[in-house]
């Protein structure tokens, strides 16, 4: 068996078909403001049984056969594709993140771990008949994979659609990459565990061996390897060519990497992700080195990935609606609640936490090779797998969009968004009940609610606990039958009576009217509206202000 | 069969290790001012049969098994790696270097094409047996590929080695690349009918369809495929997402040449580096693409391939002392020769005509390429193999420092590099004979030689033809046995009568003395002053100077 000049050519005419097919659909679903990986895998499905080799069985054999020389030399451009892709994936995590946003991030990650992978477990153990177990799969592990295939997520396009949508250094950005990566991690660890159980390492090491060294790999390369990694790096970079040193070096440790965890019967891409991990953590690793790299795994090797698992099976033969909306449900409900829970429960408020659910929600490229490993393994029917796929495809489209809807509305209901010029008057009335009839007769043809119940409502609270806070600001506020909330702010130069904390009378008095049923709101208002007069010189630059339009424009600034 | 879980683990280890050992060699032969490849190739001699293989047979059996899955994997590796090596090359060709140098590029090439294939070809079929010829090899066929890998020169090595020497966008520098790159697309063009001729090519075209399909697809690509590149590359990278745009059409057509020219009975390669040549023609390439794409196939790919040339043979069991000393010889004189005198009779010196012929003797990775395709078709016995291995080896590395001698003696006998402060006499002699007996007294020191002797000489030529020149230049000049050339410079600021075509009084007489046998340093060196004095203002600044030093130092300025 050797490589032929037959061999040849079909491999290389095979390798520019799905490169360039790759390429039309990647652009294509780019241009409609989708993740490239989509179009490359609808590529895939277009060249693979589904629809070429439905409309041509024996050019399609001819060019991708399913057994034989091509296909061996297919398979090992794939793996070294996957191994690379996940390499690049590790590079750009980044430890120090992770750790900066520490409670935030794990208290996500762990809900969006767990949430999804009981459902997964529980829904896989009770009805192994209706999630597709195969014929002589253990209910046990079958049960397993299904939860760690619900649980995972893809970095690398939760990354990309934090980019695209340009929140990507924010707080929320933070935490989702934060807990992606966390989430990664594990998930990886466990998956590489099941492959043990199933006995798809074949090296002979126990499943306590296997974890064992699994857990030590992890540890050893991401403290000593890390440290030893950023010594090595600078001194390759300057005394050896350049960038030839540091382009070899890195791909060597990463090929050394997978090479391990393979032969300790997890998978390579598990080394290769954490051997990223410790390179790209490295301050001495030079910008371009990343961008030769990165650029060349992405465009060239990861499309012919994504393409090859299109190639693997037919989607419509194998398409099995039941199997395919209950993952899709599962997967869903799992991750948006459980990391929306876990970002909820850590102090995001109810927007931002549905942001961060929708953002980890992308499975991509992680589920898909997740899915293959367990095809290959036979823990999984074909019809499993498209489900898993048509799912995978589904969360990373679908994240962009519902992510972006929930930033509008959390964003809707910022303080600064809600300013208005045609709210701010400026007023010489020195009684306080006086300046708050001023604001009220503003809210009340604004809000379409009758003045003497807003007074009523604001005077009562403002009767229980005065509301001058400090800096001269005060914060008369109410709870009451409205859908928006609404801001007033009165100026007054000579100041007003608010029974401030720090004695000074309020230049500055801001009406605030929340929803009634809307506790979350008015507390986040109020500690905006708190935040922004925390600076007096800021707040007595503000009064030197002569109009409406500056001072909304001065105060947007501020909060 | 199929890639098992144990073989990926192989598979990326070996990868691993023979990047490591690339890089390790590459580097200390780098060190030692030798082309990186040489110890590429050094390092697969080292994993291979020829050491690791006899130190630890199952070991080496098992990381580089001769024949099953992993070998496939690991020749598709190199093919891929080969072909894009070859678009790399031809990336860097520029037909308008090879346009510019027309004349000599065609002399040096045509000779340095036809010498060492007369060579090779004549001594192959009179002597076969003494050059190797496999048992059952047509002598025809044999003596032209003989003729063939003899002829070839390495484009990538030979750039390289100028860059090394400072010489790369030299004179001589254009006429070494526009000849390398003539006589690689003619030696191709040769060795693709010769694998067409043994019936490599499998897929049923006559010979002439080959040769008429391989001339028009050069034609094609370089013509109407050129201009229609330079059309779209702007377009890509505009319009597509840049960089994966351009990187994916670089590549995908450089892959779809390959697998044409491999369908149509000639090798992947050639296809490769035509269009690599029509694509780095385009000057809408951005350098970044270049570089992404050249750091990537140089330093990952092209070392895995030159590591697997020593995987192939034992480089000690097959070493022939005979076959390697006939090849080295031939292919030495062959080239040298040839493009010695191409480049002589383009109108080189003799110096200059040794640089170029060291510069093209350069067989680097094409002889190699060439051997691996000669030996996997059955053409030659290991023992050539090795031969031509050793030989690409050799001439690359002795490449560098030949040619650096021959430059610096090219450089010893330029007109500036003669001239000494020591040698410069300011006089008030106004009879010419007198102005001529001062000189020779300088020269007769140095030379050792009578003065009577010298000044007969000098005499002679001057009654005969009167050496005066123009622009206040004189020219006393004579062949006398001396072994080193002698130049001696009198200044008489009020002039002496020699004669001169403008009938002005010369100032500058320069007495040069040349070996006798030697005409072509006389005439050098008369050129060369003649050229420094093409310009009247010039040669009166240089009368304005009071002294040896400032006008040694100025007069090396002008020639």
């Amino acid at each position: 068996m050797q490589l032929t000049a037959e061999h040849i050519t079909t491999f290389i005419l095979s390798i520019s078909i799905m490169l360039f097919f790759a390429k039309v659909l990647g652009e294509i679903f780019n241009k409609m403001k989708q993740p490239a990986i989509v179009g490359e895998i609808v590529a895939g499905i277009l060249l693979g049984p589904t629809v070429f080799g439905m409309i041509s069985p024996e050019l399609f054999q001819w060019l991708f056969p399913q057994e034989g020389v091509i296909k061996i030399a297919l398979d090992s451009f794939t793996t070294i594709a996957v191994i690379l892709l996940l390499m690049i994936s590790g590079l750009d995590v980044d430890l120090s993140i992770v750790l900066s946003q520490g409670k935030r991030a794990i208290s996500t990650s762990f809900m969006g771990l767990v949430v999804p992978f009981i459902l997964g477990f529980v829904a896989s153990y009770l009805f192994p008949q209706l999630m597709g177990i195969g014929e002589d799969g253990s209910k046990f592990v079958f049960a397993l994979f299904m939860g760690t295939a619900l649980s995972i997520s893809a970095l690398p396009v939760i990354a990309k659609t934090l980019m695209d949508l340009n929140i990507f250094k924010t707080k929320l950005g933070f935490i989702i990459i934060a807990a992606a990566m966390l989430n990664d991690l594990f998930g990886w660890l466990i998956f590489s565990i099941i492959l043990g159980l199933i006995g798809a390492n074949t090296h002979g090491f126990t499943f306590e061996q296997t974890l064992f060294f699994t857990i030590t790999f992890v540890l050893v390369v991401l403290s000593i390897g890390k440290k030893i990694i950023n010594r090595i790096i600078p001194l390759i970079q300057t005394k050896i060519s350049f960038p030839g040193g540091i382009l070899n070096f890195i791909l060597i440790l990463g090929f050394l990497g997978a090479a391990f965890t393979e032969y300790i019967g997890i998978h390579a891409i598990f080394g290769a992700f954490i051997v990223g991990i410790a390179i790209g953590d490295s301050v001495h690793l030079k910008e371009n080195i990343r961008q030769i790299i990165h650029q060349f795994v992405s465009n060239i090797f990861a499309p012919l990935f994504f393409v090859s698992i299109g190639l693997r099976v037919n989607f419509i033969a194998n398409f099995d609606i039941v199997i395919v909306l209950t993952i899709l449900v599962l997967a869903f409900t799992g991750k948006v609640v459980g990391c929306g829970f876990g970002a909820y429960w850590s102090g995001l408020n109810k927007n931002e936490s549905l942001v961060v659910g929708f953002g980890m929600n992308s499975r991509g490229a992680m589920e898909i090779i997740l899915g293959i490993l367990a095809l290959q393994a036979g823990l999984i029917h074909e019809e499993v797998f498209v489900g898993l796929v048509i799912m995978a495809l589904f969360t990373s489209i679908s994240s962009a969009p519902l992510m972006s809807y929930f930033l509008k509305e959390k964003d809707k209901t910022k303080f600064r968004n809600m300013l208005q010029e045609r709210f701010v008057i400026f007023t010489n009335e020195s009684e306080k009940e006086k300046v708050i009839v001023r604001l009220v007769e503003v809210a009340s043809k604004e809000v379409k609610l009758d003045r003497e119940v807003i007074l009523r409502e604001v005077m009562l609270r403002e009767n229980n606990l005065p509301t001058g806070i400090a800096n001269y600001l005060a914060l008369p506020h109410a709870k009451i039958k409205i859908k928006e909330p609404f801001v007033g702010i009165a100026v007054n130069k000579c100041g007003v009576n608010f029974d401030a904390a720090d004695g000074l009378p309020c230049k500055i008095i801001i009406l605030l009217l929340t929803p009634e049923n809307n506790n979350e709101i008015q507390l986040q208002l109020l500690s905006e509206i708190a935040a922004g007069f925390r600076d007096k010189e800021q707040v007595e630059k503000l009064l030197t202000l002569q109009n409406a339009r500056e001072l909304t424009q001065e105060l947007k600034k501020l909060t």
